[in-house]
C-alpha cells in the first residue's frame, strides 16, 4: 500500500474503529501466528476452506498464520475466570490475515495477505447474542454508508466458520464474486449458496400412471429427453451423481427445470468435499449409464463394496408421472413417482434459486444480483466454546456453561477496492470525501512568475494551518495538462489551482463536476467544509 | 495486547507517526511475507542474526515472515524509474515483525512477534543521507521525550543490517540488555560491542631485552602467571584461540589487562561465527598447550591442513618485554616483543571497553551503563542498492547510480514495556499522561444511594462530552479499597471519585501524588487540561 492508498486505508480503519467503539466493542490484538494445536482443538485444521500453511519454529512447535482468529480469542478469553457479570462483551482487532489462495484476483479483492477487522462477542445465551447481532448489523450498515457504500445484508453460508446462520454485507457490482437473490422490496436477500424459494406445484393433481420402460434413442442431455418425448422439462428427473471425500456415491435427483446447489447438498449430507462421478465410475461401479441414470432399481446394481445413497430434492413432490433414464443405454422410464417407485435416503432442499423464482417470504419474485462482499456477521453459537475445553463462564446459578458466541468481519483492502469500483470514471478515481487521501489537490502553475509561486506556497501553508489535508503539486517541469490529468487520476474531491490567470483568487473545482469557479480564500474554506460534512 | 494496553500501543504509534510525518516521511506498508528470493539477492538468508523461518506456499514458492524489510522496500522502489528529482524520500511502515528467538524475555522486551516502525530513506549520495540521518536522530530524541523517556544515542554495531555506522536509542535501565559506555558529559556514547578507548602507554620506553624461555610450574589463568612471576597483569600476553564458521583457527592476542571483544574481532576478520577452541583442538591440531599458548613459533607447530592466523590487538604496541606461555606445558617466555619476535597476520582494535577506561574523544573516563534499546538508526550506504539489481536512479548527468540508503526502526512493544519499567511504583504503573490508556480513572462509590449513582453517571457523560478519555469503574459489588487498588494498578494519571462523602464536588487525585482535593467540575477540567499539556 503506497502512501496515498495508505491514507485511504487508515481512514477506512478509523471509520470502522469509531463505529465499533461507539457500538460498545473494545479493540485489542492477538498474534498473527497461531499455535496449530488450537486449530486442532476445533478440527479446523481439516475443515477450513483455505489450506493452512504450517510453519515450524526452532523448538519444533507448529504454527499457522491466521486466516481468522476464533480459536485465538476463545483461547485468550478462557484464561479468565468469567462470570455472568463479565459478559456480554465484544472484542475486535485489525490484523493481517493470510489465506493461501491459488488465484488472487481483482487487485485488492482477493489477495493472500490482507488486513481484516475481526470482532468476537461472548454471551450468556442466544437471546443476548441476538441483540449484539442486530447491533453489529446496524453498525455495519452505518460503517459502509459513511464510506459512501450502499450494502445489502445477504443471508449466506457459514462456510468454514461454523455456526448456523450469518449475513454477508454486499455492495452491488458487476465484477463481484457474490451472486445473491433479492426481492424487489429487499425484504428477502440471500446468497445463491443458501437462497430458498417456493417450488411451485406442477401436475400434482394428475393420477398416478403405471411405470413403463420404453426405447429412447437420444443423447445424454436433459434437452435430448424433452425433444424426444415432447414433454416439459420440469417433468423430467435430473439425476446427478456425486462422490464425496470419503468415496461415497451420492445420487442427487431433482425436478428437471432446477439445478442442484452443491453447498446445500454438502450441508444436507454433512460432507465438505464433492465431485462429479466420472462416466467410468457410473458404468463400472454403479453399473448404470451416463445420461440414463434413474433412482429406480439403481441400488440393486451398485457394486457391493461401494457406499451409495439417494438424495431427493423436495421439488420431486411438486410433480407426478415423471420421466427419465432407466439405468440402461437408450432406455427411459415413464411415470416415475416418489414413494411408490423409489424411496430416497435423504429428502430436503438442494435446489439452486434463480431470477424469477418465487421468494420464500411471499413478497414476489427473486431478482439475481452480483456484488462484492465487504463484511460479514456470523452466529457461532456454542460451536467453539463446546469444542474448546474450559471456554465457559459461571452462570447466575453457579453452574459452568459454554458461552454463546458471534463473530464479525470486515476486509479493509476489499472495502477500499470496492469504493474505487463504485466511485470512478474514465479519468480516474472519484473518492467520497470521507475516505479520500486528501481533502484538496492543490495545483500550482506558472512558477516562472515568482509572485504566483509565492501565492501557491502561501496558500498551501494556510490550508494546512486550517487543518485541511492538502496534496500540493509543486512540480515545475510538468505541464498544466499533465497536472490536471494526475489530479483526476488520484481523485481527491476538490481541485484548487493557483496560476497567473487566477490573480488573487483561487480556481475551485470539484472532481465530480466540470464547472470551475474563481473564489476567495474564505469561500474556498466554506466550500471545503460543506463538502466534508456531507 | 488487551484493550488497555492496546490504547497505550496506539498512543505510542500516534506519537511516532506524527513525528515521522512532520519530519517529511511518508507512511505506507509492505507485506509481512517476503519472497525468500529477495533475501537471497542480498545473501541475508545466510547473514541475518536471526534464523529465517521458511514457509512454502501451494505453488511451491518460499516465503519468510519478515524480521526487517530492507529488501522489500528496495524491491518496491526499484520498480519505479527514479530520477534525481524523485529523491530523497523517506518511507516508513508500522508492521508485524517476526524473529524466532529461542528465549523470549522481559515481558514485551524480547518477543518473537512484535510491531515495529521501520523507515527507509533513499538518497543521491552520503552527504544528502547525512542530513536525513541527523533529521531522524532529532526526530527520535523528540519522539521518546514526548513519551517521557530520556534516551542516549549510542553508537552501535550494524549487525545483520549491513552498512558502516548506526546508533541505538537507549533508555537507562537496570534490566536492559544493552551495555554501553558513555562519558560524563555525554559527548561520547557507544555500545560495548563497538566502544573505543584510548589504550594508555605502559613501559614503552624500556629497552628490548633478549627473549628467554624459563620453567613455569603454574596454573593456566592469567592470575597464575602474575602470581608466579610477580609482574603486572598488563605485561602478560593474553592468548585466546577461536575457530570461525569455516573451521579456521584465529589466535587472538591482547594486553593482559584487556579482554577480547568478539564483535570487533568478527568484523576485523570478516567472520559471522566464532567459538572458542577446545583443549583437545589446542593440543591435537595446534600442538600447543592450553594456558601456555604463545604467538612465537606457533605457526610452525600447527597441523598442515589447518588454516591458522594470528590477530593482534594494537594494545600490544603499548607494552614491551611481555611475558606469557611458550607453547609447552610449564614453560613460559619472557621479553616477547611485537615485530621482533612475532608478526601478526592482522593488527587492529579488538579490545573490550570498560568503566574507567579513557574516552576516545579525550573527554575523560568512560562510565558503563545498562539500558533498553528502544530504537535505532542505520547508515546502509550502498549495501542493498549494489546487491539488488536495478536499485538505481538517473543522476543529473543522465548516469544510472545506486541510491544511498538509511533505515530507522522503533519497536513499539519494547517502548511500551520500557515506559512501564521507567514509570511504576510498588502499587502499579504510573503512566505519563501522553501515553496513558485514559486521562481519567473515575470511581463511583455508594451506589446504593440513587443520587450518588446518578451524579457519577452524569459526570462520566459530561467528561466524555468534553473529550476527556475516562475509564469508569461503576462496579457495584466491589469495595472502595479494591477499586482504589485497581486504579493504582492500571495507573491512569488522574483519579476522580464520586461518593456520598464528596457531596456535589468531585475528589481529585493524581496517581503520582498522595494529596486528594475536593473540586468543582470546572476546576477538575482545568486541572486535567494542565496535566495533559505537560
Amino acid at each position: 500500500m503506497l502512501p496515498l492508498g495508505m491514507r485511504v486505508h487508515q481512514k477506512i480503519m478509523h471509520i470502522i474503529k469509531d463505529a465499533m467503539d461507539r457500538a460498545g466493542a473494545q479493540e485489542m490484538v492477538t498474534p498473527i501466528f497461531h499455535p496449530l494445536s488450537l486449530w486442532q482443538e476445533t478440527n479446523r485444521d481439516h475443515t477450513a476452506k483455505f489450506e493452512l500453511t504450517i510453519l515450524t519454529d526452532k523448538r519444533g512447535v507448529q504454527f499457522v498464520p491466521g486466516g481468522t482468529a476464533e480459536e485465538m480469542f476463545v483461547d485468550l478469553v478462557r484464561k479468565f475466570q468469567l462470570s455472568y457479570k463479565d459478559i456480554p462483551f465484544n472484542v475486535y482487532q485489525f490484523s493481517n490475515k493470510f489465506r493461501d489462495e491459488l488465484r488472487a484476483r481483482g487487485g485488492l479483492l482477493r489477495v493472500r495477505e490482507f488486513v481484516m477487522k475481526d470482532g468476537y462477542s461472548f454471551h450468556e445465551d442466544e437471546e443476548d447474542f441476538k441483540k449484539e447481532y442486530k447491533n453489529m448489523w446496524n453498525t455495519y450498515v452505518n460503517i459502509f454508508e459513511r464510506m459512501g457504500l450502499k450494502t445489502y445484508a445477504v443471508e449466506s453460508d457459514n462456510g468454514y466458520i461454523g455456526g448456523d446462520y450469518c449475513h454477508e454485507f454486499v455492495v452491488e457490482s458487476e465484477i463481484g464474486e457474490s451472486r445473491f437473490l433479492i426481492t424487489e422490496d429487499g425484504s428477502y436477500a440471500a446468497h445463491e449458496d443458501v437462497a430458498k424459494f417456493i417450488k411451485d406445484k406442477k401436475n400434482v393433481d394428475e393420477e398416478l400412471k403405471p411405470l413403463k420402460e420404453i426405447e429412447a434413442k437420444r443423447g445424454t442431455t436433459m434437452e435430448d429427453g424433452v425433444k424426444l418425448h415432447k414433454l416439459p422439462l420440469w417433468q423430467q428427473i435430473k439425476d446427478v451423481l456425486f462422490v464425496d471425500g470419503s468415496g461415497r456415491f451420492i445420487l442427487t435427483i431433482i425436478r428437471g427445470d432446477y439445478d442442484v446447489n452443491e453447498i446445500k447438498l454438502k450441508h444436507l449430507i454433512h460432507s465438505t468435499e464433492l465431485r462429479h462421478a466420472t462416466d467410468e465410475e457410473i458404468r463400472e461401479k454403479i453399473h448404470s449409464e451416463p445420461g440414463f441414470i434413474s433412482p429406480i432399481g439403481i441400488k440393486e446394481k451398485v457394486e457391493k463394496n461401494v457406499k451409495f445413497i439417494i438424495v431427493a430434492d423436495d421439488s420431486l413432490r411438486t410433480i407426478k408421472n415423471a420421466y427419465g433414464g432407466a439405468n440402461k443405454k437408450y432406455r427411459d422410464l415413464f411415470n416415475m413417482n416418489i414413494d411408490r417407485d423409489y424411496n430416497p435416503d435423504i429428502q430436503g432442499d438442494v435446489a439452486m434459486a434463480k431470477s424469477d423464482f418465487l421468494s420464500p417470504n411471499g413478497k414476489g419474485k427473486l431478482i439475481e444480483k452480483r456484488g462484492i462482499e465487504v463484511g460479514n456477521i456470523f452466529q457461532l453459537g456454542l460451536h467453539y466454546s463446546k469444542k474448546m475445553k474450559g471456554a465457559t463462564f459461571i452462570d447466575k446459578t453457579g453452574k459452568e456453561k459454554p458461552y454463546y458466541m458471534g463473530c464479525y468481519g470486515i476486509g479493509l483492502g476489499r472495502t477500499l477496492a470496492t469504493i474505487v469500483e463504485r466511485f470512478h470514471d474514465e479519468r480516474g478515481i472519484t473518492w467520497p470525501s470521507q475516505v479520500a487521501p486528501y481533502h484538496v489537490h492543490l495545483i500550482g502553475l506558472d512558477f516562472s512568475d515568482e509572485n504566483v509561486k509565492k501565492r501557491a506556497f502561501e496558500l498551501y501553508e494556510k490550508l494546512r494551518k486550517d487543518n485541511i489535508e492538502v496534496l500540493f503539486d509543486e512540480r515545475e517541469d510538468v505541464s498544466a495538462g499533465a497536472k490536471f490529468a494526475d489530479a483526476d487520476l488520484i481523485g481527491n474531491p476538490i481541485r484548487l489551482v493557483v496560476s497567473k490567470r487566477t490573480g488573487d483568487k483561487i480556481e475551485f473545482k470539484r472532481r465530480n463536476e466540470s464547472k470551475t469557479e474563481l473564489l476567495t480564500y474564505e469561500d474556498v474554506i466554506k466550500k471545503i467544509k460543506e463538502i466534508n460534512v456531507q
